[in-house]
């Protein structure tokens, strides 16, 4: 066991705090990473805010995390000391389930192991990224390319992989119209890994402000959705749509805008059922569809791909002492486009 | 012009009432039919109500059509006098666009024209099947294989359709586990479909009452969904579940049903929204998907399916006099499976 530096909250409204939590001793098949970046997902903040369901106080977030491998097991074979090395929403899985086996851990179907508020199989909770170190079993840690901006690459952990899956899924690459609606952490790099797929990207934001970002981004065509003329004009005219807007969009006005055969994605959550109209799924044969980040060799490619790409998140690099305001302007929708956490700076708090 | 007999609906409640309609005059790429059988769709019975929205009576409905071409326009190619055609449930479209030159005229970007209720081009109405003829542009009429039973292929041109081009789009053949939900008009055909295509087929149920009937049609299982653990012990276990029941269900309960990757498809149309819950669609990146019918040349290859693999529908031969009774035992779930009419009676009624 060890002790490592954390923020941590310790309930629904309380800001998170400076302490310490333990981490348990290096397994045979273990690796010890000491994080540097942390990224701040709006799922951090759903979960501690109970958004999703009970909370296990206390409790530190972070599934965004980027560091160097500190110490191997004895069996570890893939990671060496030094190793720039990333985890991502889960740290196990059952290995045996049929998903598991076709490399779809995140469907495993005993469940996933969160990397935060999950079972840690010894009676505890697992404690994420917003801390100075964590101990994770080689087969879900990946590899980070040289190539990489090593802050830039927490994000993709998690908001890289939960768009690269869809898109490539659901075939975003030429000759393909695909739409991302919104244009915050996730949208920002779907956008970029679209465009790289080869894909005509259209971003479908709230408003105009972003639009010179969305353009540098890759993207083709920019509209506002808050201009109702937007969803005349683009009546039926994606093949695709990944929605990464978490809050409850209208989805039938979304289908409006697909082509024959066309799919909507959601990988933003509200908790509430969402309303469906089946007239309008009938029409043109519309789909709609779910997706959750990506199995473990499928974020490695993910890594990869943005590397040869030269893709990387947008951040904003902040202290540990700036977390709870940056929460604050997360929910305000004023960040661009992801916070990360300058891990050395818990040494301070 | 020419008068055709009709059971005709005035109004959302009053019984369809015997008389007579106007059919347009033979044009040069016309095909006249004398309507032989034709089915109740409950289709027919939710547009009469009002359910689908406002009506335009009085309204002569039917779209599962079986007959015999009496004339033919001068510029037609297809068809003879004296052929075994068939209309299901459009009668035209536009032709030029994106969908209807691909052959997936029902998704018309401007409207396919229904069989009735819609517009027929000269600021009327069209008129549907329950009457003892039809006017029809050769390019909307199908041609009904010698091996087919007339009477048990009526049915066809609406619920075996609008059941073979989901199963047919979504994969069903061997390897694959299809669930049917509902064991009605649609879903008795849909077993057998599914069968014949290779198919292992699951039927849920509201009830085990007809479970005889569809091993007979060529399922391999059987189950009812008034029974909870039904949902416990199939839960993950369909690539694919076509719901054929226009009542709303608790499509998160049938989802879970779903294994990765797999597709609900809904055929039946509650007019309501339906709610989904997105935790349940991210879970085995789960898609839902609406379809409609099929195109012109989708309908015939159906049709060729259907005679090369013996399948029809199990019908109810009754006379026009009985069509208020059906309908009654139709809304009851009392048909098995599907009531055909035989036009003829219509003379006497």
């Amino acid at each position: 066991m060890s002790q490592a530096r954390a923020y941590t909250a310790t309930s629904a409204t309380a800001p998170l705090e400076p302490g310490t939590i333990e981490r348990r001793a290096v397994g045979p098949n273990d690796v010890r990473i000491d994080i540097v970046w942390a990224g701040i997902c709006h799922s951090d903040i759903h979960t501690v805010r109970g958004d999703w369901g009970p909370v296990p106080y206390p409790l530190t977030v972070g599934h965004e995390i980027a560091g160097v491998v500190a110490a191997v097991g004895d069996q570890v074979t893939r990671y060496q000391v030094g190793d720039r090395v990333g985890v991502g929403c889960m740290v196990d899985s059952c290995r045996e389930c049929s998903n598991c086996r076709a490399g779809f851990e995140q469907y495993c179907r005993k469940g996933m192991v969160d990397t935060y508020g999950g079972n840690d199989g010894n009676g505890g909770v697992t404690q994420g990224g917003y801390s100075s170190e964590i101990v994770v079993d080689e087969n879900y840690v990946l590899r980070i390319p040289d190539s990489l901006p090593f802050e830039k690459t927490a994000p993709l952990l998690c908001a890289g992989i939960t768009t690269f899956s869809p898109l490539r899924r659901w075939g975003a690459g030429p000759g393909k119209r695909v739409a991302v609606v919104g244009m915050g952490g996730l949208g920002h790099i779907a956008v970029k890994i679209a465009h790289a797929m080869g894909a005509e990207v259209t971003v479908l934001s709230q408003s105009l402000s972003k639009r010179e970002d969305g353009l540098r981004f890759g993207a083709d065509h920019y509209y506002a959705t808050s201009d109702p003329a937007t969803f005349e004009q683009l009546a039926g005219s994606f093949d695709l749509i990944l929605n990464t807007v978490s809050a409850s969009i209208d989805l039938d006005a979304y289908l409006e805008l697909l082509a024959l055969d066309g799919t909507i994605v959601s990988v933003g959550a509200p908790a509430e059922p969402v309303p469906v109209t089946l007239f309008t799924l009938f029409d043109n044969r519309r789909t709609f569809a779910g997706s959750k980040i990506g199995g473990i060799r499928e974020t490695q490619e993910m890594l990869d791909f943005c590397a040869e790409h030269g893709i990387a998140a947008e951040v904003e690099v902040i202290p540990a002492e700036g977390i709870n305001e940056a929460w604050e302007r997360v929910l305000a929708s004023q960040v661009r486009y992801r916070y990360v956490i300058d891990i050395a700076t818990l040494a301070n708090a």
